[in-house]
């Protein structure tokens, strides 16, 4: 792998956003003359791989360090503990993102983020900028992004901007949003292949704030009760995470993607920290938290506030 | 103020750059049908003062704090230490900028930085892209913020964008780049009404990394002897910030625009880094700098690199 092609990559245990916009990423640089390959920092989720069988098209490769001096971009991202190992010898040449912020560069760099609901939505605004056409398969990414992120417009994250070029795109890819939407969301909720450390990592994510760490994982799901019914093994999977990461807190979302509400497991020490936030009680280390299905807008900003 | 309008700024002791181009920000949000008002953080310079006196205008209103909750974007800077104070309990809804990064917002907001010379380069793709109209103020405006920052095109940090877009704008402005710009920077080589401890606050920038607090200010002339007449009154006034503020260094710049070297004054404990970032040996405080004219690409990455 050459140093002098850029590597573009999301956040570690990719979702559709990271893995799509990645991919939308290179073929933009491409077109503007830039030596640019998308790449992965782990698994496929049965989501995406829906749209890949759909395009009938090949997953980038994946990686999980890089090198001294490689030129990256990052897209759906920006904070070190969600990107690749060593990244902080890397050169960040580009940020395309939609996350809050927690960014130092001793160096200029192109960064673009704006409040919307998904990385995709920035970069069609990109591809309009410069004016690079939107191809019907590039089309089908960005979209398939979009309504991954807004969960099918449904999520609290979902901004006019979002569901706009959502409609847009659709055109262009030639498929009716909803119809394609639901077959999209609901290839995500097959859990079937998965063994329970799978299940609790299909979108994990870490965070860290004055010295605790905690992981908020999120699955989507037509039906909470038949996920809950692996409730013990869940539960035995993350309490290994939790040793082995020495975490503090572990909140796993099952949201139902049709109801628009979450089920969680909260385990560590700070466990109890999620009664605070949401004003329930833990039964079993479980709650439903009702009409809760952004882990961005409903869950993150709650469990920071609770935190200290 | 109401804190419904949001504010705009550029950085403390602001320059062309960030007077300019938080107007010509505030006219891109009041376009976009956003209430915005442009205001400042410090008094205008003899080079800003020129542009004004050439469009017959006035100058924004000059702050030091916002209230808490207020809504602000900031323009050519994003380091609160350069910034309002009270910052941290404001709300940051953009942030437009050329600088290195180190920023934090626990919220989604746009952020949009560029590797580029100038704020108002990044500006200028953007009205481009809302597709708002620029009229001849607005390109006065944008075009001196270009010519200051660049010196004229002088600058190791001018990029081809920088000149593109300055030469597009000289249209729009009517005027010729060359003689309009050396008129601007000459206006502010004009130190006549100034005490040494506003000579010194011109443009001066508080930098902090790993608990050493330094400052680097530069002023730009046409000639450097001149200057340096009064050097024994600029180094009482810089002796005085240095135990006010508790500096580890103050390194001031008077940087000659029509030979493009810079001859400089070095005060404070780690005066001697200067020697060793520039191979160069102090002379009574001062020692000149070859080919030096950036204080972004060619003094803060020097002496970060030799401040451990």
């Amino acid at each position: 792998m050459s140093i002098n092609q850029t590597l573009i990559f999301g956040h570690k245990n990719p979702d559709t956003d990271s893995i799509m916009s990645s991919m939308v990423m290179a073929n933009l640089e491409n077109q503007l003359g830039n030596q640019a390959k998308a790449v992965r920092l782990g698994n496929i989720n049965k989501e995406t791989e829906y749209v890949f069988k759909y395009l009938g098209i090949e997953t980038p490769e994946l990686i999980s360090d890089v090198e001294d001096g490689q030129n990256v971009i990052l897209v759906d991202h920006n904070e070190s503990t969600q990107s690749a190992n060593n990244l902080s010898n890397a050169i960040i040449k580009k940020v395309v993102d939609h996350h809050t912020m927690n960014f130092v560069a001793p160096y200029q760099l192109y960064y673009r983020t704006e409040p919307v609901g998904c990385t995709s939505t920035v970069l069609y605004k990109m591809y309009k900028e410069y004016d690079i056409p939107i191809t019907k398969n590039i089309a089908t990414m960005m979209l398939s992004a979009i309504i991954s992120d807004t969960l099918l417009f449904k999520s609290p994250t979902c901004t006019p901007d979002d569901k706009t070029i959502a409609e847009k795109l659709s055109k262009i890819a030639e498929v009716d949003i909803n119809t394609y939407g639901t077959d999209l969301l609901k290839a995500g909720t097959d859990l079937s292949d998965y063994t329970p450390e799978q299940v609790i990592n299909i979108d994990s994510k870490l965070f860290e704030k004055g010295g605790k760490k905690f992981k908020i994982a999120q699955i989507n799901t037509a039906d909470i009760d038949s996920v809950f019914k692996n409730k013990v093994y869940f539960e035995a999977a993350i309490n290994d995470e939790i040793k082995k990461d020495n975490l503090d807190l572990y909140v796993f979302a099952a949201t139902d993607i049709l109801n628009s509400n979450s089920k969680i497991i909260s385990l560590g020490n700070d466990s109890g920290i999620v009664e605070k936030a949401y004003g329930v009680t833990l039964d079993d280390n479980t709650a439903m938290l009702e009409n809760v299905v952004s882990r961005k807008k409903q869950m993150l900003p709650k469990i920071l506030e609770n935190l200290d």
